[in-house]
């Protein structure tokens, strides 16, 4: 679709020129997110406030134009690319606002880094706990609205436990303000919940206030070999059950180990899992006393080896290997489909069992890893050209219906998107999903925001 | 309204004759609830399982006749009470499904009381965290639909950062299984967030999975006297801010603290506010290390007392006079109007302040006590008579407009329904009262789930 020239006008009215692209080489750098699919927009416009957005959206609503929220662009599932207008909010809302060191919380506009308003806060001792491994470069806006989380979510929680308030321009240009920066809130129904994960489909976050977490004194890694997954899966059960919680609690699983041991030599040659913890708290000798309990838990498993990081170095080293993962595992072919199922933790062992059925059916190596302590696993279905891409999305598909009837979910980080929207109804009832549509209607009555994604028909 | 003899015959064939009743006894006891309002039902059905409740729905559906579910009815808003059908959940519905040691969760049917839940996973050393000061006799269906919380929340959260799944009989009769076994999932909107809190006006929980935690195994129990208020609440700040996060943070206020000192000579005289507060956790000497932070910070707001609970009879007599705060405020009046607003924490010291105020233009004390962690506030307006009812309630609507003001919440625990349904517009604009019509419209068509609570008008 195009934009009429009287469209481009009003808008430009709203923003002024310089906010306002129907440049091919702006089109196509906004024509792509981290999926890698291309959808090429009509008109990328840099709204300045709150105020552009409610007036860009009032137009849109009036036209029935598409108009789709992005921050960073760097989600998984094709969630800031789309027809008709980008609403490229990282040009100008990218402050913060206020950081409230009393009542832990910060006020910011919703494209600032999640890594920038980690090193502003600091300083303060306090952090925003949810980390993808896109905090660098991803916006706190995307984050809520993907619900992001990252390794220390196992201990803190994603970014729905985190968001107090917001503004939300809805798909009538109208604001409203949801939450309240308290701990506590029952009035009314909970639409700050809704917002979180909604994929830029019920409203445009144009300001929110996020609670905050006073940053831990000490830490300490762990880094534990065991000779099966099984062992490792139920070892991890184990400690989450004793009381334990550790801020990170990560696996390899054999592929990926011997892909970064053929390069790096990092673990045990026997190693056919690998379980990575970070413990973290004020009072140090409390995390060796955490250290010595999942020694103990670990006895039980008969791990081949058993590593404390004495010093920064030997820290670093352990997480070495876990963060060069996914990078590590390109020996195994030349395109990666990854996805991040989410699982009950007890069903990891048995799932990554059934993994290695399909790897042998489709003949593909399908490295996992990932967040073990929250059943979150990160599947890598490794093609060896790009024409096995077709047998390879089956091979998806599978695995997704496994999930499923393990009592999992599709997606426990990178949300549904374009890419997971087919699947849908595989996950969910027809009764599930018109309720997402007329929620969807509620918030959206002219279908504009971000249309024809999260695999229901809002018609 | 009168249920006609057609209607009643159509239930009393799903449910039999046993599970259904007009006995004006049987109604009289369902017409009430803890808020003390009374309304008369037309029926009570008591529902053998999720199918008994997906016929019963269908046909209240089809015949748009009105009902409301009912766990313990110990609900401070007026929600389990209503005219039509009551749907009283407790005499069948209460059975513990399956206990999960592995996954950290418990599946079971929704007239489960909190405390026989905790009772039967003692021995497994779980515990289901939210503690409403009702929960020896309150239904998990009833606190995951107010979303109850209680003194642990400021380390524990609030009964929806609980709930895993659920199963929910929308206004259609049709069953949805929502959320799963896994402690993330972004699929699809955030269905389960929404259904905590909503009152019953969504959907009936027929059976709900909960995330638990492993007990502590130590606690340890501190009392600070202060001189002010504001002192006392700016010391809460300044300990939440360092980084502890104690598992209960309480207050009482001038007038509480005089009231339990009349009776039981509790406190230091002077004390014009008592903070109290519960540590909790696996390692002996940590909670030491915490308790001895706190006293540090505490000595920079002029204390007039500090104790450490040395042994459980002192933890049970510093707890004391929180437990018996409420009772021991009755020498202030006949008739108390309380209320559970929620503020900014920063903001408690000047919302008491203000209090007093109102307390001195209307004449009535208003003792003050509650979770000073969370910045959620009992306010108790004293009425030495009924005849002054309306006066207290001007109070209240003055209380409310004040908390607002200071960017507070009308309820931080006891919801909405019929008793604060008249200040939602207060606290809500009509674009969010339009968007809790749809989404009600969207989960109950004919309206027929809980109608006319919550304050905005679903027709
Ligand atoms: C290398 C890499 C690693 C990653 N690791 C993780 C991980 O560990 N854990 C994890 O959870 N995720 C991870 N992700 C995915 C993660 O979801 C995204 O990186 C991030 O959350 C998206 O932020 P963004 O600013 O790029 O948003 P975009 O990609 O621009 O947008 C994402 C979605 O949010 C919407 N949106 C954006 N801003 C707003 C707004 N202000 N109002 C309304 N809607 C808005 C968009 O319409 C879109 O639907 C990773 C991604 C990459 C590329
Ligand atoms: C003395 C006392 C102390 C209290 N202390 C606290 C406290 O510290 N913290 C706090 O948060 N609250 C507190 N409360 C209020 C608390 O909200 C209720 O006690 C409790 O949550 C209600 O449970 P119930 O089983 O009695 O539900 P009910 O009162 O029967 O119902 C409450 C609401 O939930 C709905 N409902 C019940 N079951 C279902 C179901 N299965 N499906 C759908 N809807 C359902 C009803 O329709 C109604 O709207 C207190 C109440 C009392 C009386």
């Amino acid at each position: 679709m195009t934009l009429s020239p009287q469209h481009f006008k009003a808008f430009e009215e709203i923003v002024g020129e310089k906010n306002i692209s129907i440049n091919p080489s702006t089109l196509s750098v906004y024509s792509y997110d981290s999926t890698r699919t291309e959808i090429l927009p009509s008109c990328v416009i840099f709204p300045r406030h709150t105020q552009d957005i409610q007036k860009i959206i009032a137009y849109a609503y009036t036209h029935k134009i598409p108009i789709t929220p992005r921050g960073a662009g760097s989600g998984m599932s094709g969630g800031s690319i789309n027809e008709g207008i980008i609403l490229a909010l990282q040009k100008h809302m990218n402050k913060i606002l206020h950081i409230d060191t009393q009542n832990l919380c910060v006020t910011l506009e919703p494209a600032v880094l999640n890594a920038s308003l980690n090193n502003a806060l600091a300083p303060y001792n306090l952090f925003f706990p949810p980390d993808p491994a896109s905090a660098s470069f991803s916006t706190i806006g995307g984050n809520i609205s993907e619900n992001a989380g990252g390794m220390c979510a196992v201990k803190y929680g994603v970014s729905k436990d985190y968001l107090l308030s917001a503004k939300l321009v809805i798909g009538t240009g109208e604001l409203i303000e949801v939450g309240h920066k308290t701990y506590k809130d029952v009035a009314g129904y909970n639409l700050l919940g809704l917002v979180c994960g909604s994929e830029g489909s019920l409203g445009v976050i144009t300001e929110l206030t996020l609670k905050l977490k006073a940053k831990a004194r000490f830490e300490k890694s762990l880094l534990v070999g065991f000779s099966s997954l099984k062992s490792l899966a139920d070892c991890s059960c184990a400690i989450l059950s004793s009381g334990i919680t550790p801020c990170a609690m990560e696996f390899l699983d054999t592929l990926t180990t011997q892909a970064l041991n053929s390069r790096f030599n990092l673990y045990p040659t026997e190693a056919k899992a690998i379980l990575i913890i970070k413990l973290d708290g004020n009072f140090e000798p409390s995390l060796e006393f955490e250290a010595s309990e999942i020694e103990k838990i670990c006895k039980a498993y008969n791990p081949l080896s058993f590593e404390v990081a004495k010093d920064k170095q030997e820290e670093e080293r352990i997480w070495f290997g876990r963060k060069n993962a996914s990078q590590a595992n390109s020996i195994y072919g030349v395109k990666k489909l990854n996805e991040d199922i989410t699982l009950p933790r007890s069903k990891v062992a048995d799932f990554l069992e059934r993994v290695q059925e399909i790897s042998q059916k489709y003949d593909f190596p399908i490295p996992c890893f990932g967040h073990i302590g929250d059943g979150n696993i990160h599947t890598n279905v490794m093609l060896p050209s790009l024409s096995s891409l077709s047998e390879g999305k089956e091979a998806i598909k599978e695995l997704f219906s496994i999930t499923l009837s393990m009592g999992g979910t599709l997606s426990g980080e990178h949300g549904i998107g374009l890419s997971k929207a087919p699947y849908m109804p595989l996950a969910f009832s027809s009764t599930h999903l018109k309720l997402f549509a007329q929620i969807k209607k509620a918030f959206d009555p002219h279908n504009i925001l971000n249309p024809h994604k999260m695999g229901f028909d809002p018609s």
